[in-house]
């Protein structure tokens, strides 16, 4: 048995949420904040047995990976149009930190 | 040393806080949803001497476990009396989902 | 790799999260109350290699360990200051709980 403790930013959070889910895994959230990814992250802990941990990090991965987002550029308020370059740019979200933790025994009641 | 990380439900969480503290255990609580329990969920980090897990887990199982309970019924309303029945339900409520970690060092400052 | 658990003071959390962005390290805070050091407390979850433990061990005692801090006596509303002895009184404050876990596998996505 292993406990994946992984924190990930918070707009990934639902899809990571329902992917584990749908990959029968169980998990629970934590709400945190700061530091490994900034502000505005969620913690899960997921209880698996040692022989799926790769599936579940697959999962936080395809979920939560950092990469490019384009985003659309927000129209100048007031005017100035000029020097306004309509174009959308590129930022980088996402993002996952993903400690495996040694259990030693584990228990449902 | 080893550090119980034990998910509850909220309903049972002062109760299962109550009797820690009357063991003399040592615990936090953090906020958690979903998952393991579905919503309304309470994680407790529990940090114990090695030869004392059995009693803590002793602890969560009494205060916790998964069980059910009678519920009385409420009463129609705006009448349909014909057809109600007016006998308690039995739900499941309860349940614990527990993990004791290893910990390599423990210091108190 | 280790995962460092600190359970702190909230009025010691703001020293301990810039503290430990100086010395590199990172980390992310869980709400949490109760237990350990009474209501109030936030639960870091610090990331370190095996090498650096000691570093961060040093940081969170620099920063949150259990102390004397004198208070400023309040003066007596609506009066009786014949009773009244303005010292200050010395309080406890601070104080960490400090968890090293083992870890088998880190990942950054
Ligand atoms: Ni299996
Ligand atoms: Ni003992
Ligand atoms: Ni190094």
């Amino acid at each position: 048995m292993k406990l994946v403790v992984a924190i990930v930013q918070d707009k990934d959070s639902n899809n990571l949420a329902n992917a584990l889910v749908k990959g029968n895994f169980k998990a629970t959230k934590l709400a945190s904040t700061g530091g490994f990814l900034k502000a505005g992250n969620t913690t899960f802990f997921i209880g698996t047995e040692d022989h799926k941990v790769d599936d579940v990090l697959t999962i936080i991965r395809d979920n939560c990976k950092n990469r490019d987002q384009l985003v659309a550029p927000i129209s100048p308020m007031g005017g100035n149009a000029d020097s306004y370059i309509p174009y959308p740019v590129n930022v980088k979200v996402g993002g996952a930190t993903v400690f495996v933790l040694p259990v030693d025994q584990f228990e449902r009641f």
